[in-house]
């Protein structure tokens, strides 16, 4: 059995525990959470502790807590030398600290309230060393279906990357439902299409798939939509996503263009 | 049987004729396109028209062309005070044209090569007289089951509302293809990110399924974001949409600050 702790009581904590709780093969020995209060429907009393000095052994310490706190729950692991791997999206791999550091990130949107289908759930893996790697991906193998190896550099790229196709898209539909509720349209109406969109890039690249005033560049429905937001912010983001669309395009088309000139001539 | 004559070749005839080619009751009794080979494939040659003075009869003509063709097909029609209807956004409802105009709206985004599951397009109807409005939901019933009375000033704040939950969404999952490919990274570990995120607005309102650093008001993670792009539009978005996020969450907890002060005081 491959034993685990992790450290932590929220989201990612959580969706953690759940599937580790469901895992054939994974022994979740103990949990560490300074509110214990926050798991008592999860798991059994005596598998949580509130004492970072009573934690158990075992082959991996999850450390599943927000990024300012990594650094203050590390130095006070009560042993040193053993696996412990954050799951943050924006912290670099740990260094010189006592333990054989590593990074288990799952890069996926957790709500408490929602389970997720953790099996389609990318896992992104980093570790000091290569045994250590091996350990990591055996576990990530076990609960997700995609798992990979990610580095410092990539990881910090993929967390903007995830910010720009989750945080700023969903807040993207809000300006959308903004607009609905002020002109009395049901927000369902837009769904179908919400849908469409995602089930698009499945097998389109995002750059294939646009559609739309901007990269028609039809001046006159883009002039009458900005003559019709009167929101000085809706107004900057339909600006400056409009002008970015083109760019695109337009850096797009020549690419394409070199590529031309370098088979042909 | 209900006669339907459509008028165009685009992508919105395209996806129109094929369900009204399938659904039981509608009559296609013709087709006028200026390019007829362009659908080819879809019709036998007797049904499609390249004279504009040959078109048949029908209880209503469809004229899904682009915006600014509208204008310049509905003078040359061969007839007067025939049901006459066009499928754009952004068009307002034609008025004193010897006709009698509709609009018949499908919410949703075309691609020629992907057929979509049309009783789940939202289809927006507006009709200048009563009985027209009746002929019209009668036709949309019979193809989708998202049928929506909308007028023209609600049709084009949709349409506005579609820009930014498809156009502008589908934009940011292409600079997120970017800065996946400068790194190295397969974009398809975003993938079921981006399925997630508009899983989630299917049940929770956009506003309350919103994460991320923007909202916890995390400035060590917005300013490592910010100092990891390097393309000037993307920092401009990225600070643009950090902003917008900010302010949509203040304004919504002052409107519930304010239902507080309604209920309790």
């Amino acid at each position: 059995m491959f034993k685990v702790v992790v450290l932590g009581s929220g989201n990612v904590a959580h969706h953690l525990i759940s599937v580790f709780k469901s895992t054939e093969g994974i022994d979740l020995v103990q949990v560490y959470a300074r509110h214990p209060e926050a798991l008592a429907k999860l798991l059994p009393g005596e598998k949580i502790t509130s004492k970072i000095s009573d934690l158990a052994m075992a082959d991996l310490y999850i450390i599943a807590v927000s990024d300012g706190a990594i650094n203050e729950i590390i130095p006070h692991l009560p042993f040193t030398e053993r696996l412990v791997a954050h799951t943050s999206g924006s912290m670099p791999l740990q260094k010189d600290n006592g333990q054989r550091n590593g990074v288990f990130y799952p890069l996926q949107t957790f709500s408490k309230n929602k389970t997720i289908d953790f099996k389609s759930a990318p896992i992104c893996l980093e570790a000091e060393n290569e045994q250590d790697f091996v350990i990591l991906k055996q576990l990530a193998d076990a609960v997700s279906d995609n798992v990979y190896q990610i580095d410092s550099v990539q990881r910090r790229a993929l967390h903007v990357a995830a910010v720009f196709c989750n945080n700023f898209t969903n807040h993207l539909y809000t300006v959308g439902s903004e607009i609905c509720k002020e002109n009395k349209i049901p927000f369902d109406i837009l769904k179908p299409l919400i849908q469409e969109t995602t089930d698009k890039i499945m097998y389109l690249s995002p750059l294939q798939a646009q559609t739309g005033p901007a990269i028609r560049g039809d001046e006159t429905t883009i002039n009458a939509h900005l003559d019709f937001l009167k929101d000085d912010t809706m107004k900057s983001i339909y600006e400056l996503l409009t002008q970015s669309i083109q760019k695109a395009h337009v850096t797009e088309l020549q690419r394409i263009d070199e590529q031309h000139y370098h088979i042909y001539f």
